[in-house]
């Protein structure tokens, strides 16, 4: 199949041929009662509430085929986040996915391997995160100018979903998952110098920028075990607490000495790159680690480390009490 | 909210500011047990299986902003086709459809009016199309070099699925909603021409191109009839029965005479642009109308109209018995 591609772009081949060359990459549909090839899948019964969610990512806003330093990034890199961070927003929810549909816009020079790449690297974040139960069970390909792939999610809930809005005053705020490694490795690919340079932490850095690793069991755990509010960490922890802090009306404090073990990992980058790592802990996305807030007698499940908690005030994220300006991602402005 | 947006553009906004624009342009969401803005949404019970599709629509692909002879698509277009196609996979499974979430990849410099006007379209489709119980429940906001629109949608089933794959010979074949005036209205489009030349025909030819009106009572309806195979026209007649022809192993044979009856609206316009209507009524998509078969005991439901039947033979699509060459459109070649 591979070998069949080589020197083939997208604009050689019709849908239907790009997709005979997708499909049986991206393993058997799972949980379908009718998988792809017709107008829609169909999933079994969910026995329960459905839940759903859909994220893009853009050439040259979300990633970038090739970085000044030379570092290409692959298909199988962007299919792997892409399905990371749709799987993530379902675990956010303390639920489990059961399926993604695809959408990819392609420039007819993409080369097919590339985009077989990314099939491969969808189907191995569902694998390699221990999805069970998910599959790509269809998709959608289309032409355009620019590398755009578009993830829609749906998943099932062993209880109710965990939302934004119910953290209270007394609980503790915990983290499960990585924080500002993402962040770290999108400084190293920005920085110019060939990722070497970094060491083997280095490339475990981009690592964690190019393929994420949310933490797919701590969500559902977290909601077993009565997490009041919870959220994935896509723009940045301070960010991300500050919409539980909003959609609670509460203000969560944050302790500098529980996030600092965070930073030790970054540190040598850090200082090769000549930045604090605590900006990249406090402010940096895309590691799709979980936020969440339990009550005070709740047993933190596993995976989940305390890292703050809930006090009154207006709605707002401090630092050890202190205010701290609102850091991280914003899509159009910041 | 329409005025403070004037001279607006999308880079002029963070999401969260653009966000809360658009959200009340959606209409209350409809079944749902979360609505947007968490992580995802959370969709009731379906109480059986659940449906799933994603489209997915590209400036200078599948619309353009500006025509050579001054026409506009407006954001409402956008907006509303995209639900209308979405919306017209889950009846092509013969199911109703409970929500769709949207992701929106944005330049900097598309007016914030522009994509109001498509929330409006979006919530518009929903609306006009009579899709009870469907809403927007969530979605994406992104940059990017050109507007790309996707949109996935959710939808449950009263009985079994209807898929590509049960035709049989001796089946009827039937048409529910319109054949060609989209693919008129495009050529209208394409002509140069302003669209008044064409008279109030030529505007709802184009309109049926921008605003596609799928039949979405039908497909429900033919799998209370017994439909034992559907789709969705979306690439044209001739294509679209290849592929039923494909996945039942059966031949469908198209008789022209049943047929004519949808070129007869498209005459003058046809006559205008010097074409055979019959090629937009064979190799025209997008109107989203129904193309199904049914057992011959089968009472056709309301809205589907016969227009040729299943016989023995390789799988293949004959007019009269006569092989006609596969017509209508793919995203890559031709």
């Amino acid at each position: 199949m591979t070998e069949a591609s080589q020197g083939l772009a997208v604009g050689d081949l019709s849908e239907g041929g790009l997709l005979a060359r997708i499909f049986p990459l991206l393993g058997p549909p799972t949980g379908t009662v009718v998988g792809p090839g017709d107008d829609a899948a169909v999933l079994a019964d969910h026995g329960g509430p459905v839940v759903v969610s859909v994220d893009t990512l853009v050439e040259d806003h979300d990633f970038r085929l090739i970085r000044a330093n030379g570092f290409r990034t692959t298909g199988y890199d962007v299919g792997w986040k892409s399905a990371a961070q749709n799987l993530s927003d379902i675990n956010a929810m303390g639920g489990t996915a059961t399926a993604l549909v695809v959408s990819l816009t392609l420039p007819p020079q993409t080369p097919v391997e590339w985009v077989e790449d990314c099939a491969r690297g969808l189907a191995a974040a569902i694998r390699g995160l221990d999805a069970t139960g998910c599959s790509v069970v269809g998709g959608d390909l289309g032409g355009g100018s620019q590398l755009v792939i578009t993830a829609a999610v749906t998943g099932r809930l062993g209880g109710a979903a965990v939302l934004r809005s119910g953290a209270e005053v007394g609980h503790t705020v915990a983290v499960a998952g990585t924080l500002g490694r993402a962040a770290a490795g999108l400084a190293i690919l920005e920085d110019g110098r060939p990722v070497e340079e970094f060491g083997s932490t280095g490339e475990e850095l981009v690592a964690a920028q190019l393929r994420p690793c949310p933490p797919l069991a701590a969500g559902p755990a977290a909601a077993t075990a009565g997490a009041s509010a919870m959220l994935d960490i896509s723009d940045g922890l301070v960010r991300d607490a500050g919409r539980i802090a909003t959609a609670s009306g509460v203000r969560l404090d944050l302790d500098p000495a529980l996030l600092r073990r965070y930073a030790g990992p970054l540190l040598s980058a850090a200082d090769l790159l000549g930045v604090d790592p605590m900006d990249w802990v406090l402010g940096g996305g895309e590691d799709h680690g979980l936020l969440a807030t339990f009550p005070q007698d709740a047993l933190l499940p596993p995976g989940f480390t305390a890292v703050g908690s809930v006090v009154p005030g207006t709605p707002q994220v401090t630092l050890e009490s202190q205010a701290t300006a609102l850091r991280g991602w914003d899509h159009f402005a910041d």
